[in-house]
């Protein structure tokens, strides 16, 4: 790699495109001949209003949203959507979650405030290693919606198919999985992302929600901020948004539209996916955490069941340029996050160093 | 100016330093040899770790913040801040707020979905063109907190001595003055401010709360983002932060440290708002808005009285290089932002092409 950079594994934040890093370094003094740097622009500006449509554009044009979803830019992350959910979708206050890690529990844990919760499936019996099946749930008539967490960046989950909702509208965490792979927006009501793992810096969710599912009232005590119609009425834009994060993401769409799509990224991360599961599988050392048909291409745990084993080897790895490698500190372990802008050559040579240390540890 | 590089008066997002923007650029591929971006960095990382307690302590000897304060970073903006002082600080469900423009009432309207508002003065008998006297409140003894915007950007009016709280607890929107001049922290229960308009790019706000302002539980429908607590009980990194935003207000605040403080920041601020109040009140074409005893330093509202004349000024202006005078949309008429970034020679220059104005336009 050019600029001695290193193979960063992390879960988030985590790996840019290094061409998009090189456009934002030499944008930093005078964007396009506006005299100022883009994190100086009024969002209210020509410029930067460029920038925001290019972006919603682009996204649109990427995942083939219809013109009946909103996108929005909001703050708050994760922790702000799993209230924001509950309050803006929640009219007869009852809700259902399928439990598959900890992020899932902290969006179950945050709906409780709003209203009923029904956990209709969950993988708790085996520590969440599997998607557990959600081919026929039960779900109560009058629920607002289902709501899975569709990748689990901790235990590297994912799932292989969409739950069947039973008309119901379905609510999908897409953080750690966001433009990994093509998706068909209309199976889903409302499709939230903390961009900050495959697509840009922290400080920013991309919410695509169903225009049908926005409401101007959502109870008088709900913060103007949490009110995702606030953001759809406004163009996110109500209050001054993340502009720099906007301004990133775009430039990754475009990217990534330049590279293929979507589609073209899911050829390649499960080629990259492939690469690592399939050493796994074979190793003595090294074993994989989830379970076969609920592997995440995006986020893939492992263990050597030794944990000072997996101290050594994170050690090492980081010292051999391959940072990150450390499992979630919940679980432990050993976790490597191979986002869109993982290269190929990355994976490759963490595999190829993982032999060299199971050859060195026998 | 370097890189042809625009005076640019907005109010915000505005302009930053140019050898902050310098450094950033220089360090956007590999910053300090760890191989990566401060984009792509996990939160939790060493490297991280360290940019964001700079940035802490950094800011804590700027502003002489005593002990007993946390300082938070928080997401959401203004907006989210309107919601979170009434959700956090009415214990008792009542609060004073002083209305002086159009933030203090945004906040007013925010506030009143979580308890009594009593509104104890208010500038808008003269549309909000000065600060009321606030040396003798109708302070209710219940009430949880004084809240004031210390400086309003729209209207360009700021406080010249805080208000008599009478003992009570004295909450500040400083967003657009924020590090402008010294202030004594101590004279505040909380002080907020967005940093996109002196300090740093949009999508962050500054928290500085007295710790036993803290509470764990602030009602059950409260969600967990919207507590200070949340934020203070992990040093702002309960969920990602805006780490980028992290990164850059720190070497802003680094660049004031090494520039003499806010006490410098001041007596520079003073010279800049001289030279534009002082043509402004010599002018025969160009009126200042706001009453001479409550005129910002960092927000210089002014206007000709002839809506097309402010329209023909902005658009010459912005050919001339002088960007973004326009008045905030609600009110009309101009307004030159000049932040800390904003060099005295902008000011001079902008004050040279008035007097150019004028003069073809008597």
């Amino acid at each position: 790699m050019k600029y001695d950079r290193t193979y960063n594994f992390s879960a988030g934040p985590a790996m840019m495109p290094e061409e998009v890093l090189e456009e934002i370094r030499d944008e930093m003094l005078n964007y396009r001949g506006t005299g100022m740097c883009v994190m100086e622009m009024s969002h209210r500006s020509k410029a930067f209003l460029a920038i925001y449509e290019e972006a919603v554009a682009d996204l649109k044009k990427l995942m083939n949203i219809p013109d009946n979803y909103k996108i929005l830019f909001v703050q708050g992350g994760g922790t702000m959507e799993f209230a924001m959910v509950p309050m803006n979708l929640m009219k007869n206050g009852v809700a259902c979650y399928v439990e598959t890690g900890t992020w899932s529990k902290k969006a179950i844990a945050e709906a409780k405030k709003f209203g009923e919760v029904n956990v209709v499936a969950s993988s708790k019996d085996k520590d969440y290693t599997y998607i557990p099946d959600c081919s026929n749930l039960d779900i109560p008539e009058n629920a607002d919606y289902v709501y899975i967490c569709e990748n689990e960046t901790i235990n590297g989950i994912t799932y292989q198919q969409l739950p069947n909702t039973k008309g119901h509208v379905l609510v999908s965490d897409q953080s750690s999985m966001f433009l990994s792979r093509p998706c068909n927006v209309e199976d889903y009501g409302l499709i939230w992302a903390g961009v900050q793992k495959n697509v840009g810096p922290a400080g920013m969710a991309v919410v695509i929600i169903r225009e049908d599912l926005l409401r101007e009232d959502i109870g008088p005590k709900a913060p103007v901020y949490c009110n995702y119609n606030t953001h759809a009425a406004n163009d996110s834009m109500y209050n001054t948004p993340n502009c720099w994060a906007i301004y990133c993401v775009g430039k990754v769409f475009k990217y990534l539209l330049k590279n293929g799509g979507v589609e073209a990224m899911e050829k390649k991360n499960i080629e990259k996916a492939a690469v690592l599961y399939d050493y796994l599988d074979q190793s003595k050392l090294f074993k994989a955490s989830a379970e076969a048909g609920s592997r995440s291409l995006m986020n893939v745990t492992f263990r050597t069941g030794d944990d000072e084993m997996d101290a050594k080897f994170v050690k090492e790895a980081k010292a051999a340029g391959f940072d990150n490698l450390k499992g979630h500190r919940s679980i432990g372990g050993l976790r490597a996050s191979i986002y869109n802008a993982m290269p190929k050559e990355g994976v490759e040579a963490l595999v190829a160093f993982m032999k060299k240390f199971e050859a060195e540890n026998e």
